[in-house]
C-alpha cells in the first residue's frame, strides 16, 4: 500500500505534513510519496533526524504549489507542476493507492474531479466527514461540495455514505437519514420532499436502510449512521458542530480555571476531559473522505498538524483498502434516477 | 401590561403552565389571562395553593384544543373555540399585550399569520430564538417557519432580527450576518448570492450594520449579533446547538460520575457547571419570538416547565414594551425588494 501525501499543502506544511507522513508509515506500516519542493521536504525531514531518505519513502519533486487564493477551477490549467496536482496525476495513474492533502478544499475537490474523475455514473463527489454523536459516529454526506443538489444527487450520496459506513467504519447495515426539519412527511423543502420517495423505494427494494427524515438533534443522539444532506446545510451541521465544540471546550477551561479547588478538580477528571475532547477534536478525526471519486481521497484539516496527518493516513489507508470504490461501480444502476 | 398565555398548550399542560403563569405574574408584574378549561385551570391553580382566582389573574374559558394531530392550516376553522385560537384573537382584539403558548408551533405560526397578521408589507413571520454564543448571543432568524426562502424575505428577517437583537436584546448597533459555508463572496447556493448584494445595499445606505456572510462556526464564536438564515438551514443550526449542547451535558456527568474523586470534582466545579448549562437549557431562555406579526406572540418549548413559561412571560412583555413593532411599520419601505 503506498500513500501520496501533498507535503506542500495546510497552514503547517511541510514539516507537520512531512512529520505525520514518517509517524504515518511507521504505525500504519505503508510506503509513502511525498509531493513538493525536494529541498523543503529534506529540510523538514532533517527536522525529523532523518539524513536520509527513510526506506518506504520516496519525494516526487514539483516547483509550485496550490495556494489559497488559486480559483479552483483554473489552478490545474494555470499550474501544471503543483504539489497537489502532481499528486492527483500519480493516484490517477496507478502510482499510489491514495492520496492526502491539507491544501485548499475547493482545489482538491476540482482536481480530484477533473484529474483522478469520478466513478462512471456518479453525478457528484461528496465531503463525507465522521461526525461524533452520543452513541458513536455517524457519516455526513455532503458537508460543502455541493451548495444546491438534485434529489438525484442526494439519493446517490445517500448509497456513498452507506457504503462508506459499512466498508470503512465497519457498520453492518448502516442506518441511512433523511436530514429535515422534523421527521414528518411533507417537511423541508422541495428537495427533500422529492428525495424522501426515491430513498423509500431503495429501502423497499432492499437496497438501503433507510429509516426516514431525521432532524439534527436525534441525528446526534445517533438516530442513523448516515446523515444525507444537500451540502450547504451539511455545512451548516458539520460547522455548528466545531462550534458549540469549541465553545464548550473554552467554557470548561474557564470553570476549571476559576481557583485553586476548581484547578483540583480538573486533575480528578482530566483522562474522561481528554477523551471526551479528543472526539471532537479534527486533529485525531483524520480527515474528509472525498466520496464518489474513482480513486480514495482525503481531505486533511488546514490547520493538520503531524498527528491529524497520522490519523488521515489511517484513513486513506481503510479507504484503500475497503473496496467500497468496487461497490459503488457494481450498484451504479440503482443510483439513476430514470428520466421520464 | 396583560400577557395572553395558552393555558391548555404544551407537554405539561395545565399545571406547568399556570403555575409559571403565576410566578411570571408575581416576578414580572404582569396581569394574566389564561386560556382554556377553567374547571381544569381552576384545579391546576388549586394545586398550586390557590383556592380563589388571584388577583391580576383571567380566565377565559373555552371548549376545544389545538392538538399535535391537528393540521395547522386547517385547525382554526374547523375549532372555533381552542385555547390558542382564541387567546391569538383577544391578542387581535386588544385583549391583551401579548401571548405565549407552548403548543403546536406550527399551528401558533399558521393561527398568528391568519388571526393576528402580519405587519403589512412583511412577506413572511419568522422564528427567531435566541441562541448562545462564546461572546454571549444571539438572533437566529429564520429557524424553521419558512423552509423555502427568496432573497426578499432574508432581508426582511435581516432588518427585522435586527430590530429585535435592539429593542428586546439591548444591543446597540446589532452586527448582522448572512449564515453562509464560506465568508468569501459567491460562496452559497443563488438564495446566499442573491441575498448578499440586497444586504450590503442595505449596509450602505445606513439602514442595516452588516457583517457579510458568516460560518456557522463563525456566528458561534460571537462573530454577529443577528443570524440571518432561510428557515431549513437555520433549524438545522439550532437542533445542532441543542443536540451537541445535550450530548456535551450527558458526557459530562459520565465524566464526573466515575468513581468518588470524579464526584468531588463535580461539587468544586458545580456553579460554573450549572451556569454553562442554563445557557444551552430551553427552559432558562424561556421561548422563541415569532417577529413579523403585529403584536408579539412567544412560541415557548414544548416541554415547558413552570420555569420555562415565566421566563417566557418575561420575554413577552420585553417585546410588548420594546416598541420593536413600531420600528418594521416604520421603516417598512426599506424593506421592499423593487419590481424590475
Amino acid at each position: 500500500m503506498k500513500i501520496i501525501i501533498d507535503a506542500m499543502g495546510g497552514d503547517n506544511a511541510p514539516f507537520e505534513i512531512v512529520k505525520g507522513a514518517l509517524q504515518g508509515r511507521e504505525r500504519w506500516g505503508v510506503d509513502i510519496v511525498l509531493t513538493g519542493d525536494t529541498t523543503a521536504i529534506l529540510k523538514a525531514l532533517e527536522q525529523c533526524g532523518q539524513t536520509d531518505l527513510p526506506k518506504g519513502v520516496e519525494i516526487a519533486h514539483t516547483t509550485e504549489q496550490v495556494t489559497m487564493d488559486d480559483e479552483p477551477s483554473t489552478v490545474f490549467r494555470r499550474k501544471k507542476d503543483t504539489s497537489m496536482g502532481v499528486g492527483l496525476t500519480m493516484l490517477r495513474d496507478g502510482k499510489g493507492d491514495a492520496m492526502v492533502s491539507a491544501g485548499s478544499t475547493g482545489a482538491l475537490l476540482t482536481g480530484a474531479t477533473l484529474l483522478v474523475k469520478r466513478v462512471r455514473g456518479i453525478r457528484r463527489a461528496a465531503m463525507a466527514p465522521v461526525i461524533p454523536t452520543t452513541t458513536g459516529s455517524a457519516v455526513l454526506i455532503d458537508c460543502g461540495a455541493n451548495a444546491e443538489c438534485t434529489p438525484e444527487y442526494l439519493m446517490q450520496f445517500a448509497y456513498l455514505g452507506s457504503f462508506y459506513a459499512k466498508r470503512v467504519l465497519g457498520i453492518e447495515n448502516p442506518r441511512v437519514g433523511l436530514l429535515n426539519i422534523g421527521a414528518e412527511d411533507g417537511k423541508g423543502t422541495a428537495l427533500q420532499k422529492e428525495t424522501l420517495p426515491l430513498l423509500r423505494k431503495a429501502h423497499q427494494d432492499g437496497h438501503l436502510n433507510f429509516v426516514g427524515n431525521i432532524e439534527a438533534k436525534e441525528a446526534i443522539k445517533g438516530g442513523c449512521d448516515v446523515i444525507v444532506s444537500d451540502g450547504f446545510s451539511g455545512n451548516v451541521m458539520l460547522k455548528t458542530i466545531e462550534g458549540v465544540g469549541s465553545y464548550a471546550g473554552s467554557a470548561l477551561k474557564g470553570i476549571f480555571k476559576k481557583n485553586l479547588l476548581t484547578k483540583l478538580a480538573a486533575v480528578m477528571v482530566m483522562p474522561g476531559l481528554n477523551s471526551f475532547k479528543a472526539k471532537l477534536d479534527p486533529n485525531k478525526v483524520g480527515g474528509t473522505a472525498f466520496i464518489g471519486i474513482s480513486k480514495p481521497v482525503i481531505k486533511a484539516h488546514g490547520s493538520s498538524n503531524a498527528e491529524a496527518i497520522e490519523n488521515a493516513i489511517a484513513q486513506a489507508k481503510q479507504f484503500a483498502d475497503s473496496g467500497m470504490i468496487a461497490d459503488i461501480e457494481a450498484n451504479i444502476q440503482l443510483m439513476k434516477v430514470e428520466q421520464e
